[in-house]
């Protein structure tokens, strides 16, 4: 039994919602249960230096947690100095999993940077960020297109985020973080609307897993990933 | 005529949403028209270290904003590795505003650390924080008050802050951005509820103020301070 | 009764030595009391980047304070890593105060940076520092207009500061430190030569202070600006 | 037909030299053909804040890349001031990887560092870093057994890492430089002596990839890894 | 002919003017010529970490350069963020001068900070700083005496330093700045009062230099820090 | 006695191994005993800032230390966030020291940057660096050559540096750990190989030495370097 009561292979209750920012050219409040994440595209006018002149575009994140979004408040990263190891690499990963579903050359010489950031934290936020940020990425690119600063189709196809682990020994989808702080094996998959693989991140927290477990996880994502395409379809229409 | 319609001792619509935060021990989402900033109040059992065996507690604030909280977007401070002047005069300006009204032997040897995150800015934010944070403040307070951690009274009265400025050669209560960057006077006013002034900030961005001028602004502040200190009355009743 | 035996309403004793670097376009030492500030004007070719090709200058201003200018030996900033949020807020401050009497456009394409080393403090080292660096920024102007490289009016107005503050439920003119942690309100003044209010800051230190209250120290902050714009009208005659 | 000629399921001649510095309490020059990694296992009588009077051990790891172990000289990180997202990325999966496989109640109130600096790089340096370490880490703890420090058994198996990507349409073992930066799919195993799985670590770097293709990686990913834990035996008996 | 029409071996005008701090145990304003350093020494009661608990205390040195002490203005090392190799070197020389002439044991479990700040440069910083630190070190010393917190001699002798360079084929002493940006070979000495070296320090600019030119140099730095120690006896007297 | 009974003038084995890395257009592993160095000379195209357009090059050096090369474990300095005071001085005389032998307008407008590395400590290691950093910067030269982009003399001579110091009333040649630190006298001397002296740096630990002493230290330096710079001509031969 999950401490939620959820079924294995059941997701939080997701929303998406759009256009929650007065300033941003996309953006999306998504929620996943109680991990609230706030997503904003930005459509910059500069690229980064070593793209110059190359007439192709670029798509970057960051990922960023306000400092009570979790149980205990951690410290914050602007006063600390630096970004954590962990902060760079989920905003690393956010970002290439965007870039896998974008034509950049379509998108001509900008750059569109998605701010991710977590309002509320209750495990999982890096794929609630994924889910979330595709909405606002989608929703910038919209508003070029409005504007006729892009002509062909930019965007190549859908892309969303879940977690998988086992939990007492059964494999279950979306962990939150009371089955994600307890967790043997904790993993990640982000996978595109027709069910390509872009990133799968796997962990053993405690023992090793095995190819069988593996492949469970993966089973388990591919539903879970399938879900949240659809509401993101839904979000959208 | 202003920008908003608003009549010159006019605020813009305030809302103070308290227990937004699944985590916090007290937490608030004020807005002020546009201006959206999500205060949080942590208590933390460590006093700083200059404070540390004389029975007393301390009330400190962070000031953030996300980066497309405004019309362009900012480059993130944890990405730039360090706060800016502006951040950290803000962040001290909360700080000293809210312990004006705490009683820090009443509160005991703890920390309480009050997080403003400026969720979207459309001016005015500082005093948006200063006004939520109390709130925040005050749950955090009657949280520990629940498991008997304070005893005496804590709170020794209401705190709140507004802009005003010199619009168009005429003094007008509480700018919004549209206001701000035209203004030729701005200034801050932070007050109790008992109408004590706790800090006065007025700056001229062009030419300078006369004594008459100031004189008017202290009146337009004193009005929308006393509306504020209502709201917050209705919020925790 | 004053710890340094003054009046209500007497400054300490003030000079304004020019000319005390070798190399420095304006320099001024100025002395309040035991407090000095070595103000330094350098003239710099470049301006900052938002300003390029708009035809007009900047003046800035830096603040700093030697480890032993005070009673406690205080790590240096360029050790420690980093600028603390009282000096920003202080060299932010000198910066504003400067820019409000100087016609950006008369001055050129060019940046006057203002250096205020604090080399001894006893308190009231930011509004020395603003009375100093005004004829530092002068006498570099005058070397720039020697050799023709301005010919407009640059500097529209004298520019001073002076603090008050509430101690022993007095209101005085000047704070010495030992007067400066212990008055109940600090406040410091920015005016003109011709009495326009340039920045305002007050801040309650213990009880908040009332409007009436407020307005005596305004008072005293008016007589005590005024002389010390006759002595820098003096110290350049 | 892979660059180096070697067949798709070929490792790079992988060489282990333990003892090769003078200081290490363990230590490993570990080579996956032009890929040179020095791997140092030094023993700290710390361990961090955290795990004080716990009664158990860390292993932790830092890696590090010589300016010039690459194609184009990289400015060295000490001189730009911080790790790479990258660098942070890499030593987080190096000390996760050890420790998976470490009993840390049984190494006792101590800490293991283990650096890993790449001397060369061409390609896989964190497979290479992690089957490096594996050795200077277990001579470490031969060195605190031969001191009695340590009794029980604190190794629990052999943890080794390899490379997998599918390069022209193929999926191959052990990529070098040259196939790595033209694979459409780019991962990295971490497994145990026993097969257990502890990290997967897939990335599409152009087209998504299929479930079907993922098992063919990690099949070859499995046979690799049981070579390398061979050649750790071999090196230490 | 020298610039300034001294002789070869001719010191520049030098003073020592002592007690010029109204906060440090020891202080001294140096002038060599147009280079001034402000030296304050502060007695501080905790020691290094790593000296905790061993019955000796330490000395240390800070320095540090106004930004426009120069012809041209420098950047703030603590707007930059960080302290030059160059000052770290500097600082680093002063601190191990003053310490060979200090029986650390004999200072007890304390620590001196000696403070050597550029008020305006014109060459030879670092040697007029390690002269004029000997008299505030002492000063603090004797501050230190009476109060009877030491009572065996504590300074073992007197420490000065000299800078000596070829200019125009010719050895000279005690370069300015003009001399200094064109000699081919410059060198630091740093002597104690009898005539022991504790430092040397020879760089050639541009040509080598040969032994018989360095022993000239060596000879002139006798003779000038013989009369730099006259000096500092002449002051304490 | 010395702890390595080597004779008083007696150098410890010296090899330098040229060609170690795979990319480095020049490189050479240097080791002075149980002192390893890697040495590699990278050619860049871009100059610094401040050469611009002058149709000259520079030589530049960065020196380093793996965290283990030492008895005890030295924190990294990418972690740290900043290079010790200790790095940045030996970086800047290994700079210098290469510089005094390159002609900078034969070398035109590139930059070849020295990164020496320590991968062992055992004592010496700068005068190692510097030795070795001298073959590196040979072979990247050469490499030039043979590509036409050099054509006149860029290497006016050899460069290499030895250690001395008075260990136990005796002057030595070439400390190594045992014997730097407990030697009174550390001194360390840069030498071209027509016997030019470049750089001298002379530290007394102890007490103070004389004239006489430094002057066997120097005599012993002449035939150390000798011996190095024979040592250097066989490697490239």
């Amino acid at each position: 039994m999950r401490p939620s009561k959820r079924a294995a292979d059941e997701l939080r209750a997701v929303t998406l919602e759009r256009s929650v920012s007065k300033h941003a050219e996309g953006s999306c409040l998504v929620k996943f249960g109680d991990t609230h994440v706030l997503c904003t595209a930005s459509l910059e006018e500069r690229v980064p230096p070593w793209l110059r002149g190359q007439q192709r575009g670029w798509v970057t994140a960051e990922y960023g947690m306000l400092p009570r979004a979790t149980g205990d408040r951690m410290r914050r990263e602007a006063s600390v100095g630096k970004q954590s190891g962990r902060t760079q690499e989920i905003q690393r990963l956010i970002g290439r999993s965007l870039r896998a579903v974008v034509d950049l050359e379509a998108l001509g010489e900008c750059q569109i940077s998605v701010d991710c950031d977590v309002i509320q934290a209750d495990g999982g936020t890096r794929t609630a960020a994924i889910t979330g940020a595709w909405v606002a990425l989608r929703d910038c690119i919209e508003w070029m297109r409005a504007r006729e600063m892009v002509k062909k189709q930019v965007l190549k196809d859908h892309i969303a985020a879940i977690s998988c682990g086992i939990y007492n020994g059964t494999p279950v989808l979306d962990l939150d973080y009371a089955e994600d702080s307890n967790a043997q094996t904790d993993s990640n998959f982000v996978m595109t609307g027709s069910g390509g693989i872009v990133e799968i991140q796997g962990t053993a927290e405690g023992a090793p897993f095995s190819e069988e477990e593996f492949g469970q996880l993966l089973g388990l994502a591919k539903t879970g990933i399938g879900r949240l395409v659809d509401l993101q379809k839904m979000s959208i229409s």
